[in-house]
């Protein structure tokens, strides 16, 4: 009953071709029936939640604040943490994969636990270059990539 | 598009009586269209959101530990804390309105935390009768209470 | 190396009274070479830092917020959680015992919270009373029990 | 009466070089009077905690789970946080500066957090070299480097 969740994250402001990056990977993660996991604010995570609503997919935003008025319209279900930039670390642990589209200190913040936590971490495009990270050309190929690590990890043999 | 969501809280083990309340609840809350939020562990947080999807619910566990396969089979989805007790916060935070099933000295935090930050809390039955939380005899009166004080609460005139 | 801590929680405002007994309490600790612990803000716990330096003590605040100027100034050492109220189960954690100075909802989940850590727990006055505390009448009697309460947890034979 | 807090961050597990630069980095930030602030375990944070005490420093670990006695012999007090990998952004949130001493991921995400919140970070020999890291040849030159940015933080003019 337990559903794959795919963590999205990059900058709370970017640029629109970033926008259309992340609303791409979105729409990809709910068509495969997954949930959109991001941190509910704005720009990649209101852009990665967007696409996924178009698709009818679950979103679910873990929030830095005490608020919930704070998250994105198309946030569905929301994590209250109060936790400030702690909340990272729920977002990285809560994912089992995460795809970074570019972002600055807190996504690569995220990056590093995750590789710390040993998930699956793809970066799309021009984004942070972290050993240990697998890159990806294209939105569809990044949650391709995703969730073939996320099988890879579930098997008896571990992948590289 | 964000749903209501309410915290169901109490005893990771429980007795049968305790499990069918709770059961009742998740339903109820479900039958709303709400999300079920809770501890995702067994117990009454196990028999709520089994509740919640035998009427095709939404639910959320927030988990203490480090691994999704702690959670009850009928979590959705889920939040791997890895925070311990401190994820108790989160889910007083993230819930619109808590609703308490007995319980120990876990419930009891999250009722008192709940209160501190202004959420209605409902508690059914014997449990903890701290000053400030509402009573209800029945799940259907619990979860009826709950939607009718979250309504108060965003009205402009404060209700009691 | 290691040094105890005692943890004082109780009301970030708070009547002349409480703040008398807390500094008695702060000082007690500091003269028996403990750490005060506390949640690093006004009243029950700026009481208690204050009293703790007049004895020469250390003290350790664990701020709900992000900005240290926000700790009293009796705070040597602070955390600054950035967490909110996940930050009392911080508190409760770090605690080898704590002790309770009257105090509202916050004060009681740092209560239950303890509790179910299985921390000793003892309430000064007319605060919370709730089953599994202990009681003192005096700031003496309260620092007094709560070294014999350690004492007691850390032998091989385990005390009520 | 608040003192200066240094957290010094690396590899729990490191080579002698890196605990004898750690070890160095922990007595001038004790010789000036700061706390040094670690995440409590073995490898670098032990050298700099050690370092720190011989010269009669005080030392604080904030700790990823639930037991003290995790702490290395050189932590005179510790935060038992239990919140795992979370822990990282409370020592990054109460350091006034960041010293890195080599490490993997984990410090990558200590460094990431701690340039987020706009805070100095000298990074000490081969370490992650990040935009926004200051870079240090030597111990001394670490926290003398770090001293000097924490003095400028707090002028009226910002530094670069």
């Amino acid at each position: 009953m337990s559903r794959k969740q795919i963590g999205v994250i990059g900058a709370g402001v970017c640029s629109s071709e970033a926008r259309s990056l992340a609303e791409m990977v979105g729409r990809e993660v709910a068509k495969r029936g997954a949930v959109l996991l991001c941190g509910g604010l704005g720009g990649v995570m209101e852009a990665a939640a967007f696409g996924a609503k178009q698709e009818g997919g679950i979103t679910l935003g873990i929030l830095p604040g005490t608020l919930r008025e704070e998250a994105n319209p198309w946030i569905e279900l929301a994590v209250v943490s109060g936790m400030g930039h702690a909340r990272n670390a729920l977002i990285a642990q809560s994912s089992d994969a995460l795809i970074a589209v570019n972002g600055e200190y807190g996504t690569l913040s995220e990056i590093a636990l995750g590789l710390k936590m040993g998930k699956p971490v793809v970066v799309l495009e021009s984004g942070w270059q972290i050993k240990g990270v697998y890159r990806a050309e294209s939105p569809e190929e990044a949650v391709e990539l995703a969730f073939r690590l996320i099988e890879s990890c579930e098997k008896p043999e571990k992948s590289p």
